[in-house]
Parts: C-alpha cells; structure tokens; sequence
C-alpha cells in the first residue's frame, strides 16, 4: 500500500537490532486518516470472504481492528495479555512469547465472543516471527471457528513470521512488507506484482 | 446517549462490588459502529472547541478514541501503562493506581506526542474514582499543553471522580451516567436537562 510504505519511508526510524519505530502514526501516536485508509484496503484484500468478526491483541493492534471492523460492519474482538477480575474465568488462553518485552504473555479471550461458526479476520499492526498471530489462530481454534485470514499493516519480511505461516496455509496479506533496512536508516520494501 | 444507555441496559451486567461489566460491546468484544456513533457524539458536544489531539490509556480507550480522533480529524496518542523497550526514554510520566488490576502503574507518554501549543480531548471508556483521568491530564499538564475536555462513554456517578474533576474546573461529556445499580441487575442513568 503506497500510501502507508510513504509514511514508513518519511516518518519510521530504524534502530539496531532491526527495530522499525513506527510510533509517530502507528502503535503510539495513532494517525486515525491512515487507519481508515488501511481498514479499506483490508476490505479489498478480503472482499471475497465473508467476515464475521475482526479479531486482534491489545494494544496496539486495537486502533486498525476496530477501524476495519467499522467499515466491514462487524464487530470487533481483542485478546488481552494479562488476567484481569474484570475477564470472565470462562476463557479460552494461550502463550504468547513477547520479544519486545522479554517475557511470556498469557493471552485471553472470553469464551462467549467467538462462536464456533465465527469467520474471523486477524488484523494486527506488524508481523515479524509470527507468534502473536499463532497465538490468536490457537484461540479461535480452540472456539472451532474459522481464521479466514490476517491482514497485517507492517510485516518483516526478513523474519520467518509471514512465510511459515503462509507455508501453513494463512492467507495473509501484509499491506508493507519490509525486505530489508539498515542502520543507516534504508528501508526496502518487497514489490508486489 | 439513548443508544449507550439501551445497550447497558440489555447487554450490561452488574457484578457484587459495583462492577458493571459491558465486555460485550465496549471493552473487549467492541461494537464498532456503537464507537462510530458515541465519535459523533463526542464531536457535536465539543464542537466548539479547537482540537488537535485525541488521548486516551491503553487498552480499552483505544478503540473509541480511535474513532474519535477520526471523526474529528486529528491524530489520536494512547499512554502507555508500562516501559517497553520500543518507548522512548524521552517521555512524561506518572503514576496511576488501577483498582481493577490492584497495582499502581507508571503510565508513560513520549515527549515528542504533546506540544505546548496542543488542545486535548481525553477520551476513555469509564470514569469512576478518576484517577486515570487525573494521571492524563497531569501528563497534559507536564508538556504544558491543555485539556479541552474529558469525553467519557460510562461513567460511575456514585463515585466521586466526575464531581471531584468537574470541581476542579474540567469540561467532562459522559455519555451515559450510571447513578445507581444493584446486584439484581438494576441500572438507574442521571437523567440529563
């Protein structure tokens, strides 16, 4: 999507240990315009499946999730990270290994708001080694319904994240896929035909 | 809002300890287009005031808040309730102490997020005691910008935080106020003029 490969060239920052800080428009500072925008395009990608219900992870997955639940007219679902009182004990749970915060996330979801015949879109802001996405396939596996696919708005593609998940079958669709970027601050993004 | 107050009515459940739990359109399955309306909502009510930026915390005040910023047209910026290594070291922070989660949490914004110049709209999905709503507007405060006012979609009128901060001088919208509920399942809102 040129658009949002626009924003990652102008407004991203690489930092070593390939981090690609994004925070300006995307997990932090939100840019809401850009959201909506990403929500249309997911609505292309997936014109041809019939969603019904977005799913992501807290918390920085939430804002495009409920942007593209809006425009699909569905509601939207997000996994939390941590037990709450609030969270219901009837949940389906599983591990979710955080790179980002060096540590082993239990991640939820009530029972009551995946149904078995549910067809749900992952929707999440990146893709690098796969597992959150793993994670949320696991819980709706767990509900017997179906994953039609994930939309993603930022895949590393230098990851294995995207690929092994494909190999498996995942439709996924990544709206910039990151090839390659230095510390220098280059980025390269893969083309798609 | 006669919509809120409908679906607080039929899909909001009372728990001992005066906890109303709405997780099934508002905080953790999401009814997007109830967050599209409550947007307009909070844009009609604050229509006379310059905004540029929305605000809110993670996690559950992201999806509204989202929305708002969209429907206003400005970006949106969450604070963020621990370090992760992603954030900046540049950042306001405070300290906010969650009754839901029993802990005290640092809730960190990046410095770069808040300019002086910047006229807010906090926007979360409960007000009760009001201490998150305080530790936003303190890091407001902190970048010596302002807060225009506190969009709310719920809030807990039998406790003290909506008349402490409207005392104090803060402009706050509460969608639906909740001036009393039961262990039966009874839910009385505050009538507005």
């Amino acid at each position: 999507m040129r658009l949002l490969e626009e924003m990652i060239l102008s407004k991203g920052k690489v930092y070593p240990g390939n981090i690609l800080k994004v925070d300006s428009f995307l997990n932090h500072q939100i840019d809401s315009q850009l959201m909506f925008a990403m929500a249309q395009e997911f609505q292309r990608l997936f014109r041809d499946e019939k969603i019904t219900k977005v799913m992501t992870i807290e918390a920085s997955g939430i804002a495009i999730a409920v942007m593209t639940a809006y425009v699909m007219q569905v509601p939207m679902v997000f996994a939390k990270k941590s037990q709450t009182k609030n969270l219901s004990a009837d949940v389906y749970s599983t591990q979710v290994m955080s790179f980002t915060h060096g540590r082993v996330y239990d991640v939820k979801i009530a029972k009551e708001f995946i149904n078995s015949d549910d067809k749900i879109l992952i929707v999440d802001d990146f893709l690098a080694n796969g597992v959150a996405l793993e994670g949320l396939c696991d819980l709706v596996n767990q509900a017997g319904a179906s994953v039609v696919g994930a939309g993603i708005a930022i895949e590393k593609g230098f990851q294995d994240g995207g690929n092994r998940l494909r190999a498996k079958g995942l439709h996924i669709e990544s709206l910039a896929i990151v090839q390659e970027m230095n510390d220098n601050g280059t980025i390269k993004f893969l083309s798609k035909q």
